[in-house]
């Protein structure tokens, strides 16, 4: 969805701020005498821009708008490209890309290439992005300097965006997700995962620091020793009192702490599914 | 109209975009049961926040959009303060601030102390935008960094673009405007901003890069010599054949020079109109 | 040794960078008359600082120099604090802090908060430098805005950097690391990390890439079935031939490839005895 | 000086911080058994660099102090570039670029184009330098995007430095200067500019804040009617009563009133001859 909401910015960018600009020497297009307003529209209809209102040769402001939708279709992107990194750690195994790429050194490792080569053009935004905003202070009606630092800027920005994009989709297509893996690892750590859920019943039988504290002094227990999460919540006698061992079972399942996971999920593919529609 | 547009998009990053943010630890609201989007609701309603579609904890884009508009909204008054402070050298002398202070060491002078502080809260907001949007990069459902890296940044560029904003109105409000001194520093460099006039007119007699060389050679000698741009046009073979001496004066006249500034000053009225009375 | 690099760079900044600015109205010191370098060299020696060869309003190369340095010394703090974050991730484990935070919704959870406050200071800390760099463009002997942008920026700029240090120190100071965690890790994900090894030995009886691809379809199979990559090795050729069994196991041995490993622990901690002797 | 300065920071950096880094997929150089050191010192001798005491994959310190460097040698020539647009404006005409190009519109004017495009050079560092000062948090000994988003960043910085040199260098060389006219701004304006010897010297018979406030009076119907700074400061008791006429004529020359510039430029001049004597 952050994603959608970077893609429609940046569309709605394109459509009302991409406008022609066109004011001569001083934005009074003197030199075409009174023409000067017809020649403009007949020239953004000519490039498929926006007719401005008004010459804006030192009105950064779309620009800055422009240079700003980029940044955050970038920093969009290179979040989900982060998010691939960090599952796909040996550690985690979570995910791994399609085409994941061997170390040059280490053959046999699978590094997810294309989520890392999305984080590197999505890092370069908030720096480009900087020098667009600071190219706002621009003199007069003729910058000395600002203007000519944009350029290079902005065609950096617009195709570090496109790659990070890309990349991320690269990564995405085909992203190997291992729900085997997933079960492990929350298995592994999940129980401390639900512990809120235990720690919010077991507060029905008390107060809530009581509770976080019976919670929180088992979990230590278990972590250290050789007993489950579960055996230890057993040992404390506020949560022992709260909750039934059968509720505690149920307590201790993922799948039944789900939240408003599904109504999330739903908006977000409603979201996806009109946007697909209005192309 | 720079600032116009630059209110007009904070405005709507108020409305629609500073959503409230409720998600519990995996961003499920699982321990809200069912209850989950209702309480979002009725926690919207109370704060007079917008109700997001789904929680945000680390999709920043509403962050960064609020940053953007910040560093526009800030780029567009620096670029005003600027302007002031240019007019406003000894040299210049086309405006004078109201309540222009003295520098501390030279008590005569007059400094556009409120445009420079304008200037400096301005400067600030590249730098934050920039760690704004980097803290994009936020993991899983958790930053580990990148969100506590926000809020302070976030509180100065708020309190940083509401002081350019406040700097350029204390400058701008009984802004001392000097017609005589612009008329005398047109009169000064002003022949030369009109040669583009002279030139467009030559160009129906010759080819436009001859027309150009021709003003060009007698801006340059009027430049070295003590004679007037007038004098030295009109030794131009070039220049006297096509223009006539009475066409060239009106050609020099400023006031005859305006193009389109009448159409383009009544649209930025109009916008500004309109502005006021939505309100 | 990155951080005793910034801590150097720091220091030498400190020592010769940090100098007095004394110049009046026009950086010419003209009220003092003929005492002006007499009188800089007095200030300086009062408040400790550098006394500089001249008046430098306007030329920012020290807080250019100062802002570097504090950056650098976040950026190398801030490394560290990431490092930790990852190595203390639920599912790699491999460190905790002493006094690891319970998250707030989950009580069990020890998040590394000491790390993950030095992160987000460090964070601050580009976004400012930038600023302060920006800030260099002053104009003449007076800046209009410039100067006044750097100090809240070098205040926040100095905090920062203090705040990274402070909690990367808080969060290595009896940081728990756990070696048999890390060798579990490294046996679940190792082998692979050794493939570099084993591919090295086996190029000797044949080509590098030939070794490379052995030795990657080795670990795919190793990764996808259910044996280990020292079976899947010994089933490649390539691999059989050039490395006896008893020779494969000693290159699998993590504890047999460190390399120059000691050579740089010891240079590391040399650099370390050698800043504490001269303090 | 500054950028005297700012070379002999860069000169440093190019000696020591530009180091070879090998280090092998763990930094351990463990593919080189016992080798390593040697290999690395041999390394760094063949490509003219710097022998690092240890890998440096992930510790960016250099890449850091390079990017530092580089910033403050751009915004030092960034500086003196805006000092010859300011400097070159229309209304101040103080200085005139050599080869000063004409508007493309305006065929007369003679635009500052090469400290235009300094200052464009420059406008782009700090932005550069906040991302390569952000890309030292790199992972483990692996960077996950941070590492791949320095190169192009850094590229561009090294251009652009030398772009800004080159382009500062080509404004200055063959600089028109125009004492005439620097002192008619000075006696334009100048009058104010000494305000401050007066009120020192005023200052001697009476207390300094009331010095200041005769001063500022008789500089404000100065500008404001057709008498003379010196007039109006002569109808002021307290001026008249400190100051002898042919005193307030001599405290009201500005060649009277340099204070310590001669040992200041002898300093400079020193330092850029050491400088050259070094080479």
């Amino acid at each position: 969805v952050a994603v959608l909401e970077a893609r429609a910015r940046l569309a709605s960018v394109r459509e009302s701020e991409l406008a022609v600009q066109l004011g001569g020497a001083a934005g009074t297009l003197a030199s075409l005498g009174a023409d000067g307003p017809a020649v403009v529209a007949g020239f953004a209809q000519e490039l498929g821009l926006a007719e401005p209102a008004l010459p804006w040769h030192t009105a950064r402001g779309r620009i800055a708008r422009l240079a700003a939708a980029l940044a955050e279709a970038a920093g969009a992107t290179g979040k989900v490209a982060l998010d691939v990194v960090l599952l796909a750690q040996t550690e985690v195994a979570e995910v791994a890309e399609a085409a994941g790429g061997g170390s040059s050194t280490l053959p046999h490792k699978r590094n997810p290439i294309a989520a890392v080569r999305a984080r590197a053009c999505a890092a370069r935004l908030p720096g480009l992005a900087s020098t667009l905003l600071a190219a706002m202070a621009q003199e007069h009606e003729r910058a000395a300097g600002a203007w000519h630092s944009e350029w290079e800027a902005l065609r950096d920005a617009l195709a570090l965006t496109g790659g990070a994009a890309a990349w991320t989709r690269e990564s995405l297509e085909g992203l190997e997700v291992d729900p085997e893996r997933m079960r492990a690892n929350l298995a592994a750590s999940g129980d401390s995962l639900l512990a809120e859920h235990v720690a919010l019943l077991a507060a029905d039988g008390g107060g809530r620091l009581e509770a976080n504290a019976a919670v929180r002094a088992a979990g230590e227990r278990a972590a250290g020793g050789g007993r489950t999460l579960r055996e230890e919540l057993l040992d404390e006698p506020l949560v022992r009192d709260a909750i039934a061992p059968e509720d505690l079972d149920a307590a201790l399942d993922p799948a039944g702490y789900l939240g408003s996971a599904d109504v999330f999920v739903e908006r977000a593919l409603e979201r996806h599914r009109a946007e697909q529609a209005s192309r």
